[in-house]
């Protein structure tokens, strides 16, 4: 079973990695440009054929290791 | 107009980073994960109402910075 996962930064902290892909955009042209915010994608694959219990691993995955949680949201979609 | 654009490597390109992040989720225990690779997550603002317009431009970020072509493949979706 395969699960996607987007780890995004929370809407107030600085994204400074994002900040300078939005600079260069509008360096090179892209004036219309409004923003941009850059985070991590995952392609999950898990040996478990009951979806709710995959998800469930996939969440604890995102808990231990992939998303800081302090600062950082998650979203897990089954692909 | 929000668009999320995601950043794969190709199928056949090595990940050593997602190699890595495996092995330690391996090594916390879960051992039901088969695979698991990273890429890249954006989420760009647009300013344009015309869609097709709006996603063209998109699509011209990602062929000029977002994405390597020879190693990567992108998907846009409009959010």
């Amino acid at each position: 079973m395969k699960f996607s996962v987007t780890v995004t930064l929370k809407k107030d902290v600085l994204d400074p990695q994002g900040k300078v892909v939005q600079n260069t955009l509008q360096n090179i042209g892209m004036d219309s440009l409004k923003s941009i915010r850059q985070g991590k994608y995952f392609e999950i694959e898990i040996n478990d054929n009951e979806e709710t219990a995959a998800k469930k691993k996939v969440d604890n995955m995102c808990k231990k290791l992939l998303a800081n949680l302090i600062i950082e949201d998650y979203k897990i979609n089954k692909i």
